[in-house]
């Protein structure tokens, strides 16, 4: 059985993430890994289904031991990625695809080195200010803020295996798919493949 | 400017590489680089178009100084990828794609280490000996030979970037093209890529 992929999509504000990953989720499926999460259900969310469900003090343990691929604290609620869970698709040869920020993706290598990471960016800088600003809803001040990160979330470029930029959407899904194509094709990733031709 | 890529293709007899070939090439054209030859030009044949006519003292003073990045001899005559020419096409942006048995992919790697390597086999072994023996053109003898020079093959195989199995013609181009998309993407491959990005 050839394991899956472990796909990380990262990039900055006004990059264009999510309408991206929106566009390769549309165009190809991808195995599903249930988040969990610290904070309540909502009317209808079922726990395993929705979320996996847990405590602070479970998911901080869970940290502790190494079990979540990656996590981020938003409203005073712990969100993340259980390590096991998406293992056990990858094994099962799924792809699991992940848009998180360059945090997380650094954490998403150190605990899966294998992980395949790509960043997004916006065609230049220039571009991705006035896209910041063109949105007309940020104060000067959140959008200043939001380009000085980027000059942080940069200097973990070198460690991203593939860059695309965002010039076009269905360019960045052609891109990306090639990338997981591709690096299905991969003989270091898959160094044995070969092995069996002559069983066969 | 960004570099072009170096795409070979090899695969043992039977794998269908002419045929893959022509479908990649069909798609997408790559840059053509055109190849020297010992043999003497035919009818309507032009130097420097169809193929630069050199002498055989020419030929192998260039593979002694290192410009012949691939060569075979056929029929007594020496055919071969002038290393400079490649380069140049290369250095301007274009991809070549050159379709070379393993032991000239191995001499590409030498001379050019960031040539991307891509190995076309036959879904199994005993596929590869249905297919040629379905062709009904060879003795038995020769049969084996080809079988026989596909494990020599396979021996180079870890110093291939990808692989790439051949089920079905359109779906070796995909990947073939994936890979091209894909490298074009790729972080190591352009590492400073990323440095005018603020400069944009």
């Amino acid at each position: 059985m050839k394991k899956g992929l472990l796909i990380v999509l990262s990039g900055p504000s006004g990059s264009g993430k999510g309408t991206v990953r929106a566009e390769v989720m549309r165009r190809q499926p991808f195995a599903f890994s249930v988040s969990a999460t610290t904070r309540l259900p909502r009317e209808g969310e079922r726990d395993g289904v929705d979320y996996h469900f847990i405590t602070r003090e479970q998911f901080e343990k869970r940290i502790q031991e190494g079990d979540m691929l990656e996590y981020t604290e938003y409203n005073g609620n712990y969100y993340g990625t259980p390590l096991k869970e998406a293992l056990a698709e990858i094994n099962a040869g799924r792809n699991i695809f992940l848009e998180i920020e360059v945090e997380g993706a650094m954490n998403v290598k150190r605990a899966y080195p294998e992980a395949v990471l790509i960043m997004l960016l916006p065609p230049s800088f220039s571009e991705q200010e006035r896209r910041l600003r063109g949105r007309g809803t940020e104060s000067d001040e959140v959008i200043q803020g939001r380009l000085d990160r980027t000059h942080e979330e940069m200097s973990f470029f070198p460690q991203y295996d593939y860059v695309v930029y965002n010039e076009d959407i269905n360019a960045c899904a052609d891109d990306i798919l090639s990338v997981v194509r591709a690096e299905t094709c991969s003989v270091k990733r898959y160094p044995t493949a070969h092995i069996s031709y002559f069983d066969t």
